[in-house]
């Protein structure tokens, strides 16, 4: 049998990121820096490490990051008013809104407010059907990792037999819908799915999104299938159990290193996409 | 083997449509009329045969239905300027677009000009994925008949599979969302999909919307499937191959008189729906 292919996410990100530094100083010189406002509401530990990351990759290429830190208290209709600022403020190109908000706030009204121009972390119902029907601008970060990677290593899709373990708003849905948008055969599983390994046992494809560490076993697998870890779980622990699965995948993606990096630059990679629309909208 | 069940769609078009009656006189007594608007641009005669079913459906409730004719040389400029025209006419709560409009208009620019709250066809991105994400008013007609179709007989579909045949907008994708929201795990195929009848052995529930004639056959299911038929060819012919589907299914909608009936009560519901949603808006 073949070695098993690392699916190298830093080596996926750089290439992205390098890609990019050009294009944030071609937009330099058209006097537009482009910028991502990031919303963090309370006092959530892990998601200001979180912003914190973002922030700093922003900063490493260019890119401006506008920390927006609103307290526990905050209600939905301030939240709202924010965004609308961040809405109207022409200098701002993308916004994320950090998940989760504190549990008082309507966080699926907050995210639909945000304007489907600087929609750049896919959290719209709008961006999702864009995305499902074929002619979104910003997929979800994460699908739109999955698709990089798969790109980056020119893994065949057409025909292929995906299953996704995972069915929330921005990442098991969406994924699912770029997937069969590329002709792949998509089945989406969740907590409700029966004879789970039977089901993973036809995978060519596999894209572990379900938020528990190490919970897709290698002897599930179909020989060769090709893994794809999204998860990320306390002690950076992804949801595929990586030895087991190793042996048994063609390729897999490595937790930390695999799907997490290039999530970020694909964030990144959309702020510069709405930044440049933006730019050539007000050239002239 | 118990005898196979057959869904009957009239029975729950009728079902649905005489609790329609009564919404419309209570809102007849709040001076409100439902009206659904029907545009249709050229001169294919099937589509003249949909829009004139529609109407005389609406006409037999008591809503109001308005067709508007444009010919064949209509521009996508002056189709989005009418539907425009009908958003902001507040006498209008439903607007429906006849697919197919000519090719030289661009239809989903058309599609996404129909403002949320009237998109009772269902088939604005906006609508698809507020309905994926499991908060739409609206979903596209055909998908609810088979929902509705799937709760008026009490079909279990949590933890069940479901393979939907077939991925357009307005049919496969929103009832692989709306079964996979209803905990159904769903395989979503297509004309890339290899192996179609091992995939099939393996549903509880076929949905075929695919639009080849009497394309599944009976013996690539499994014993006692549900089959949901959305097909509807020439010569009322189904995408289930019946005969051979029936001796297989333990319950089955027939062609025609399953899914299409529920189809236009859907667009009727909705429409009122939407009606009943200005009335409260206007009411103090």
């Amino acid at each position: 049998m073949l070695e098993t292919l690392i699916l190298d996410g830093k080596r996926v990100a750089t290439d992205v990121k390098d890609s990019l530094k050009e294009r944030v100083e071609t937009l330099s010189t058209q006097g537009v820096t482009p910028c991502l406002a990031t919303i963090l509401v309370g006092n959530d530990p892990s998601s200001a490490t979180y912003v914190k990351m973002k922030g700093n990759a922003c900063k490493k290429l260019g890119i401006k990051s506008i920390k927006v830190e609103l307290p526990e208290a905050t209600t939905t209709e301030e939240l709202l008013q924010k965004i609308s600022d961040l809405n109207n403020d022409t200098t701002v190109h993308g916004i994320l809104l950090q998940h989760p908000v504190p549990s008082h706030i309507d966080e699926r009204a907050a995210f639909e407010a945000i304007a489907i121009e600087k929609d750049v972390d896919g959290v719209t119902s709008l961006g999702f059907g864009q995305t499902a029907l074929g002619f979104g601008d910003y997929p979800s970060c994460t699908p739109a990792a999955i698709m990089a990677i798969i790109d980056y290593y020119n893994l065949p899709l057409e025909g292929k037999k995906a299953v996704v373990v995972g069915r929330s708003p921005i990442l098991g849905k969406p994924v699912s819908m770029m997937l069969l948008n590329r002709n792949a055969t998509v089945t989406t599983c969740h907590s409700y799915t029966k004879n789970l390994p039977d089901i993973l046992a036809t995978a060519d494809i596999v894209v572990a999104a379900v938020g528990k560490p190490n919970f897709i076993k290698g002897e599930w697998l179909k020989d060769g299938a090709v893994v794809l870890d999204a998860g990320y779980n306390k002690g950076n622990i992804g949801d595929a159990d990586y030895d087991s699965c190793y042996e048994k995948a063609s390729a897999i993606t490595p937790v930390p290193g695999g799907v997490g990096p290039v999530t970020i630059s694909m964030l990144l990679k959309q702020t510069v996409d709405s930044a440049e629309k933006y730019a050539k909208q007000v050239s002239f």
